[in-house]
């Protein structure tokens, strides 16, 4: 365990060379002072970042020369060429080095090298065209560290919300068959034990959505409320979990509802992401619960189309670093053995 | 048609009234300066007032009377005695009230006594117990209106959004049979035509959501966006209309994606209400587009529980009659013969 007055530097890993990654991840070391950011190593191949960025850059041959050269210069991990880097316009050579990047950073985190894993934006599109199989980065790195993907729990964390999709990248017709009891209990224990391992929060308090509008009415609307979603929720209260639900979606995000609760689970992709993005599109944080190590990535894409036009927000990668920064901590704070 | 410089009053009905419709009628007539608040008239059990309140109310036998009175009373429609009214204990009386309100309600507005129509809060399975069948209000006053229940548009509108789910309280698992093409074609038309006349926006642009997640990423996770919305769309360009999409519904509700439109059409109900919740809690307007009068209503329940404490928010029934008082206002200027 290291010593947390000295902490271990954050991996970010710069995702597809082509895509904003690189840009985001160096214009995020600019103002690192101004964010308070602990030093991280960026992990990629070091061309991505010189043909968007002229700041000064220091290949590292060892994670714990990062800390010594952040206060100067960007420090990476310089893996392989990725052949001529032209932002915007992906290549095979550049997924690869995406993967290998995800690999190192998931390497390193796990050998405690590095202290958390930051994941920079990836093309899915561009990842099946070399063989990737996963549906995400999340799944890939939940194998890595030999865990399930049903108790790989994706949430999304701004500074005013915190919501968890159920059920991620599945179709809409999909979603009543896909959510099941044992799902929500299973997602509903690593949430309730994250918050407090993670977040610090002594009793968290968690609140379920129905799927139906209106939560269903009584059965009015659709019966998954009452078949699937109440059932689950007498579980995690019977294992001393705090939860409240299933409740209608739209109420739930209102102001005064929201803020009662540490964790807002829905039952699919838009109805968390949709109301998560329209209050938190800047600042809002992707991270993955029930893993051995902390992981956060910026909520966005590659967005090839503007790559290299330095128009790229780095505020979400920011918040994403800085947020790694704050789990690891108080991870490492509650997992400390006792003096 | 009446004369603009003197305006009809506009029907609130009170709803339930063991609800908080009488109450939020009542304070949202104490607070008319401050609001500049139009004339209005509550209909209603009168004594469903007096159980809340005890402002200045006058029983109107005139509508031409409301105006007069407006200044120094809450001017009330007396119905008929709804009984005993407690609040937060509905009754069948109290149902068949607000039936009969609504009833009225749509008959002066129909016969232009009353300017527009806004509806006070009623209870459906309260309704149900008297024979009503109506999935809400809205599909009962289009069919007062001779209007079918497809060109009956729900919209729910703020001063920084305006959304329209295409489906409505349907059971989640039965949304992509219902999303037709023939549905978004003959909604989209009528909220274009509703964003000219009654919101007096000359070219207004319109956004679709997609269904599935990532708007299906191409038909990797869902085809309804190929098969249904995308064809709708080229209908509905080909009719004239700016319309974009179908989009990835999170992102679209980004704030600098959500400002480029004047009203989103969501696929099902908690996608349009759950992020418009989240961002207009206290001052979005339900109203509904393609009826021959306008008609909206405050965006939440007969709140029971909370009836005759005081506590109920007025706030979104004066948005409620300030936005019907806008849009007469509108469509007047819109459809008045040239001068």
């Amino acid at each position: 365990m290291s010593d947390s007055a000295n902490p271990r530097p954050i991996a970010v890993t710069l995702g597809d060379p082509a895509g904003v990654g690189p840009e985001v991840a160096a214009r995020a070391w600019a103002v690192r002072k101004d964010h308070d950011l602990p030093p991280f190593v960026a992990i990629g191949d070091i061309a991505s970042i010189a043909a968007v960025w002229d700041g000064p850059v220091e290949r590292v041959g060892d994670i714990a020369e990062a800390e010594r050269l952040f206060d100067d210069a960007l420090p990476v991990w310089h893996l392989e060429d990725s052949g001529p880097v032209v932002p915007g316009s992906p290549s095979k050579a550049g997924a690869t080095c995406a993967l290998h990047a995800l690999e190192t950073g998931i390497g390193l985190t796990r050998g405690q090298a590095t202290g958390a894993l930051v994941t920079g934006p990836v093309s899915k599109s561009q990842l099946y065209g070399i063989g990737y199989t996963h549906p995400g980065q999340t799944e890939f790195i939940a194998e890595r560290c030999g865990v399930t993907a049903t108790n790989a729990v994706m949430m999304l964390a701004g500074p005013r919300l915190r919501v968890v999709p159920l059920t991620v990248h599945v179709p809409l017709a999909e979603v009543p068959e896909r959510l099941t009891s044992e799902l929500i209990v299973a997602k509903g224990r690593i949430v309730a034990r994250s918050l407090k391992r993670d977040f610090g929060i002594e009793r968290p308090v968690i609140a379920v959505a129905g799927l139906n509008p209106h939560a269903g009415e009584s059965g009015e609307m659709g019966d998954e409320e009452l078949r699937i979603i109440r059932p689950a929720v007498e579980q995690l209260l019977a294992d001393g979990i705090a939860i409240e639900g299933p409740l209608a979606a739209d109420s739930l995000f209102a102001p005064h509802v929201r803020t009662r609760y540490d964790a807002l689970l829905c039952c699919y992709h838009d109805q968390a992401l949709a109301p998560f993005k329209a209050l938190h599109f800047d600042d809002g944080v992707n991270l993955t619960l029930g893993l051995p190590i902390v992981r956060t990535s910026a909520d966005h894409g590659t967005a090839f189309n503007i790559a290299g036009t330095g128009s790229a927000d780095p505020g979400p990668t920011i918040a994403a670093i800085r947020m790694a920064a704050a789990l690891t901590a108080m991870r490492e704070r509650n997992c400390a053995p006792a003096a």
